[in-house]
């Protein structure tokens, strides 16, 4: 967290003011690789299938949205209020904190019998806590003024924003299933007690993919055969005690009871953490949701994890959710408009797949990754597809015709589409030492020698050597570095 | 607007739902062409200057920002409520139509009487409006809960996210002026009577780059000379009667009393206009705003404008803004935080220059211009940068392996870094006609020809004129055509 602010990735929300918990804003270098990320989803998801697209929702969605979504009713947290300060706390994190067990999902009425149980006091002022009422976490609104005023709601999840959409979409765009309608956008709640940093905000950015199906298409898949035996990493809840990751062949696991439709997004969203991301494999696995562990309308729920050192273990970034047609259903129902679809004379609602990833623990979580102490050095070794920059071109120094020579190299790069940028400032070492701490794979450095030899030093973050290299071969030499090879000097 | 929806740009949002006034969902098409803006203009203000970055603030912020920016005491909207039916309209707005005269800025005092002395009625019920009272336009959010929530608002502009972000961006980024800060993120204002579409919306996008730079040297810019011949359109405020745009060189300029650094910046955004987003000249100007109607804050503020025929007439679209050191200044004050920075020596709080974007005002403006009825077909003529595609991809039949063959192409158009697409259903005839309604430049056919010449048809949206072109010289010919090139068969 230190570097992340002391480096321009993140820092909590309105720096000037008291900013309030829950809220982060993202400085140059961690919007850069935000922006990265989202790239690169939207990139492979939306490349799943033809009929995927990316739409843009309001955030702020009349009441009957969240009425026909169960946000409404449900979407409550159990809180326990102090009657002497006031100050309030959510019940099972209080619990949690003082019995060191997870009580999420237990009833209000036995977490008040627990708190009386075992005589837990206000954390704040050692106060009674007496009762354990409930707080919707969505934020109202109201839209327009007096009688004329409509409530209103900010968004928790993006994906009622695809849910209100699904039917106009799939009439103007020709009526296909399955469709895909993804959205990258913010969701609000308004979290008791926010904690760890970007893992729990009140605000926060929603990568999701709703994929509407036929329901009895979802035994199989026109592409299975492609990822039957990819290998996954899956850890059923039967073995949960054991904590040991199965690895299993996409074909097998059908063994679990799950069908082909959800294990072939299962394999592509794996891949996408392992061959896009490159998160190492041993930290990446599938967790299987049971009972009232998720939500009642998932059929299947598997959370995605990564194993992150900072926050001491397995920590969820995404989910893969089989929501059956609970939320068209809901929609339906409430609205009263139309939601099944007619194709070729079977008339049906469609069913839900959901693909959903919090960009910001995402983000966080390849901070987490690749943050490396070394000897001498603090250094990210983000995957070049997600650091900030391709490389930093320096002059060594700022005279005798070095930094036009730079500038020169600066300009050429950036026409070849790589993302760099130049600095002239401090010391070479200095300026190393700055890249490394930003995860910028390549440094380039133009020096006396380079005025003669038409050449530069080209350095890898990762082992700190440099080689030198014709700047006529640069833009080439430069690809196939990021692309994965190994530096290679001029002329080899 | 029918056009936007049937062919999927964008609807009123929730649409399955009843609908709020003010928000509307970009549907797949108009999310690409959204997306293809929010690119250029990050690619293009960004190379500005390379002490430009993209940072994202939170959108819900707390109460002292709106303190310090003024938008709590000032932010508001003059009101008329009726007695009878509680019916809340804009009174300027409906002095303005039933006047039909500009109001904006007066005060509520002379409002009233104006409306006394008409004898203006409730537009609904033809009651008693008596009074003309204040509504801030902001939405209010409790953020946490009981005695301990904090007072938030959502953000009426991204602008607030990028001042209270200065101070430690500043220092993160090495200590330099000018700094660039931009943010690309939603703003919020509760307006009482939205209307005109994407023109005033409840919930919208903005693209703001804010500059940071030291007031004593804003009568220069270092690459001033580039643009010192540079034809400005102009409509400075006492030409504004005639309502004639002055053409001149942004040198001649200064003599409408506009410092160098301002020039150079206006002479930016209208080569942005006119050369990325290739505007019609005619169809462009620049505003002059004076007196009340501006800001206070701001000491040069001209807005952008469009010609835009399905608005009847010029709209603002943006707009380039001297904010002096007000908003440092005010969130200093409040904060009791430092804002003034120190270079070599130099103490002093830097002034703002800010270029703001709708963009879903842009967006909508990009949509009027390229909307044409022909007699046979309507089209939408996007300039090749904004098309929410490159190219269609169609085999004629899907049959005797025109589709695999179609595919294929799809595939090494997209491994070439095209944005394509792929569409076999339906008449060749009425595909086309959907691309041309969708503003896709080019359509490539695969027909029974192309299986034994190896070649393909291109067709150029715009003359309906096709070519043959061999499939290997296809990445070649395509990259020609989208940069403007006249279509070119084989062998030519």
């Amino acid at each position: 967290m230190e570097l992340a602010k002391r480096r321009g990735f993140f820092w909590q929300a309105a720096p000037l003011h008291n900013p309030i918990a829950g809220f982060y804003d993202y400085a140059p270098m961690g919007s850069l690789v935000k922006r990265r990320f989202e790239s690169l989803w939207r990139n492979y998801f939306l490349s799943l299938d033809d009929n995927f697209y990316e739409i843009e929702a309001s955030v702020i969605m009349p009441e009957n949205v969240f009425k026909a979504s169960g946000h409404l009713a449900s979407f409550v947290d159990p809180i326990a209020k102090c009657k002497k300060c006031g100050h309030a706390e959510r019940a099972d994190h209080l619990l949690e904190d003082v019995l060191k067990e997870s009580f999420e999902g237990l009833a209000a009425s036995d977490m008040i019998a627990l708190i009386k149980k075992h005589g837990i006091k206000c954390q704040k002022c050692k106060g009674p806590l007496e009762e354990v009422g409930v707080l919707n976490m969505m934020f109202p609104l109201d839209v327009g003024t007096g009688k004329e005023a409509k409530k209103a709601y900010l968004t928790p999840e993006t994906a009622q924003g695809a849910y209100v959409n699904f039917a106009l979409a799939f009439d103007v765009m020709r009526r296909k299933l399955p469709l895909g309608l993804a959205i990258i956008g913010k969701a609000f709640r308004n979290e008791i007690s926010p904690r760890q940093g970007l893992i729990r905000m009140r605000e926060f950015t929603q990568a999701e993919l709703q994929i509407f199906f036929d329901p009895d298409a979802i035994t199989s898949h026109p592409k299975f055969k492609d990822i039957e035996g990819y290998q996954l990493r899956l850890l059923p809840a039967k073995s949960r005690d054991s904590g040991k990751v199965a690895v299993l062949p996409a074909g097998q696991a059908k063994e679990l009871g799950l069908p082909e439709f959800y294990l072939y997004h299962m394999a592509m969203v794996q891949k996408f953490y392992l061959e896009v991301l490159r998160l190492p494999e041993q930290r990446f696995r599938f967790r299987e949701l049971v009972g009232e562990e998720k939500a009642f309308y998932n059929k299947y729920h598997w959370d995605i994890e990564a194993n992150l050192d900072t926050l001491g273990g397995w920590k969820e970034i995404a989910g893969l959710h089989y929501r059956t047609d609970h939320d068209l259903q809901g929609h339906g129902q409430v609205s009263g408009q139309k939601v099944a679809v007619n194709i070729e004379g079977k008339e049906f609602v469609p069913h839900v797949l959901e693909i959903s990833m919090g960009v910001d623990r995402n983000v966080y979580g390849l901070l987490d990754l690749a943050y490396s102490e070394e000897p001498e050095r603090v250094v990210l070794k983000f995957p070049r597809a997600v650091a900030p920059f391709d490389a930093g071109i320096f002059p060594l120094v700022r005279k005798d015709g070095l930094d036009a020579k730079a500038r020169v190299i600066f300009d050429v790069l950036k026409q070849h589409g790589f993302r760099v940028f130049y600095d002239e400032s401090g010391s070479i070492g200095r300026r190393y030492r700055r890249i490394d701490e930003i995860g910028v794979p390549a440094g380039i450095t133009v020096d006396y020698d380079s005025m003669q030899q038409e050449d530069v030093t080209l350095r890898d973050r990762d082992s700190m050597q440099q080689v030198r290299i014709k700047i006529e071969q640069l833009p080439a030499k430069l690809r196939a570095f990021l692309q994965g090879a190994a530096m290679e000097a001029s002329g080899k």
